[in-house]
């Protein structure tokens, strides 16, 4: 029996070869239990049967149910910004801005509809969760709020509290996830667009 | 021993008076012990703790958790339908009945905060309260889409379609249950004046 001292890879060689848990993987495993009975649904046991691994092996990288939905909330979270800041760093207007804001926060919405009335209402979470998303919720809160009231500067929107106004549209929006059904064929694009219509944010195209 | 043939008082009288189990009394328990906990906290020992009534007592009129589920949802949703009855039997311009639509389930989305979201969202109810709720969550947005449309067919809204605009300003307002927060001081008031503003609903003041 040899001994290998070329670091962690050479070190399995003796037993079962470890995974790479891959975070991503483990994100969308997380997101089918949660489509298919929701916060209750997510377990080691059920993401580790998803993945086709051990619980052993899951368990070396995601030790608990808190650290599941932490990878699920991780990934959509820095999705949303990312796409967010996008729009932002793409787009100068602010009525256009927002505009395509309503337009990926409607795509996520329905993308994201399993688990994003629990990540954006912050019930049910665990703790660290939790309290990661009121850092994120505020940040991302700020982002639209800032566009939201360059919208009422320019006259794109009626003033109103900026913050109040924008609670409203983002809850226009994140509550799509609870009413939509893929059966009533219903498009992200056409709530966006109704969304659109009903904020008075169309322009006559020149 | 003497029997009593007067009916069911009176085979009351051997043992602790019966004590009528009041149902809105009911209501408040199961909305304070949501209030306290969510949908998991409401059980039976805990409202009849909160009743100052026994456990067996409770039972009789109430047997399961369902029941009680059921007796704050019916409360609830009557008080919504009637409200909304009222502004539209009180009211002709549609653009008006949309404004005081939007007051009231704003007030109801801050009263009912604890609850709204399970409510309206239907995840987490027991089949017999998901199945009222989807009956008459279906009468209510036709209630809604019935303003709304005619809102559309007046200009006081831009045409889109009625439905899912519906359900975007139902969404807009019942997502405040989750939002709000009474150590922010923002009024059921402001919050409807808001989503008032940005829908353009409101008329200059002859």
């Amino acid at each position: 029996m040899s001994t290998n001292y070329d670091g962690g890879r050479a070190s399995r060689s003796r037993g079962r070869p470890r995974l790479e848990i891959n975070r991503d993987a483990v994100a969308d495993a997380v997101a089918e239990l949660f489509a298919e009975g929701g916060i209750e649904a997510v377990s080691i046991a059920d993401t580790a049967e998803k993945l086709s691994v051990s619980r052993a092996t899951l368990y070396r990288t995601v030790p608990t149910k808190e650290d599941l939905l932490g990878i699920l909330f991780e990934r959509s979270t820095r999705e949303l910004t990312e796409r967010a800041d996008a729009v932002l760093a793409d787009i100068v207007e602010p009525g256009e801005q927002l505009v395509e804001l309503i337009k990926l926060q409607s795509e996520a919405a329905i993308q994201m509809r399993s688990y994003m009335p629990v990540f954006f209402g912050g019930g049910g979470l665990p703790p660290d969760v939790f309290m990661r998303w009121r850092r994120w919720s505020k940040q991302f809160e700020k982002r639209w709020s800032g566009v939201v009231e360059a919208c009422m500067d320019e006259g794109r929107l009626d003033k109103t509290d900026p913050v109040v106004a924008t609670r409203l549209i983002l809850g226009m929006i994140i509550w799509v996830s609870r009413w939509y059904r893929p059966s009533e064929k219903i498009t992200a694009d056409q709530i966006a667009d109704a969304a659109i219509t009903l904020l008075r944010l169309k322009v006559a195209k020149p």
